[in-house]
């Protein structure tokens, strides 16, 4: 049944993303994915193709999710920081998987294509947000949008969260606020 | 000789650097860093102690580099990030083993006594920098090391250097220049 089906691929990609986050791509292995979503593996080669395929698949997963629970707002960049900030810290698997692809990969974007359209989505976002002097326009907007990606994946040493939201917040404040003159 | 086991030991270390940032830890092999290096794996062994091991006297030898070759100073951190930023594009391989360390081992000084040793100077630097008043004091003085850090990571997605450069240097003057009241 459908129903079933959508169920199975959440199940398959829900143990992919665990499986991903602990072993990389060269390391994963399927056999392992299988049997924690209680699959198999000519199931996930069915709806997923191959274990590259399957690692685009999660990282599109991600993306999406991440994209719907934290919002890009170029009238508030900080505030979006400290929100992407928390929600990787609820996350942290994320954070291996963004690792993982920059050290198997080069970086996010070569394969995912729905990674790549969100990337290009928050770039404009921020573009339309120097142009109406919501944000400072002095940096292009691809890497204003790569320093705040940066800056909210860095692991602080202090540990009080509050502390941790500050700095987030205050560091990408300072970058993004406009100058006057 | 003495001279003989300096240089063994030399090209054993940069062997493993290329190994280790290729590979990671788990991946990486003891046997391949003996072939490339001209050595056999008795000698690492007796020279590094495990592949662990290794990995420590690795991570030691390219904090010593970078510390020799771009020594932090408060009083221009901007500059200090930009040469930070050109010193990683010439050195990838250093990037990647920063990242496996982070992905196999929770991060920077887990395990090696000397980068620990440079983060906590790094850290005072900085620290006294705000004390005199070269640096804003309104962030933990770790937190700003921290930021600077990984602002000189970013991949950035502009392919001009000079480009790359005023991104890096702008993002950083901006956190760390202090605020006049």
């Amino acid at each position: 049944m459908p129903g079933d089906s959508v169920a199975t691929r959440r199940r398959i990609l829900d143990a992919a993303i665990a499986e991903f986050a602990r072993h990389g791509i060269a390391g994963a292995r399927v056999d392992r994915i299988a049997a924690a979503s209680g699959s198999n593996k000519a199931l996930i080669y069915k709806y997923f193709g191959n274990k590259d395929q399957l690692f685009d698949a999660v990282f599109d997963t991600i993306v999406v999710q991440t994209m719907n629970d934290v919002p890009i707002d170029a009238d508030d960049l900080p505030g979006y920081a400290v929100r992407l900030w928390d929600w990787y810290r609820s996350r942290p698997e994320l954070l291996r998987l963004n690792q993982w692809d920059q050290l198997e990969r080069g970086g996010l974007g070569t394969q995912a294509e729905v990674a790549r359209r969100a990337s290009s989505d928050k770039r404009a976002e921020i573009g339309a947000g120097q142009q109406r002097g919501a944000v400072d326009a002095a940096l292009p907007a691809a890497t204003v949008l790569d320093l705040i990606l940066s800056i909210c994946r860095t692991d602080l040493e202090t540990p009080d969260p509050a502390t941790q939201r500050t700095v987030i917040e205050t560091a990408v404040r300072r970058i993004v606020t406009p100058r006057t003159r």
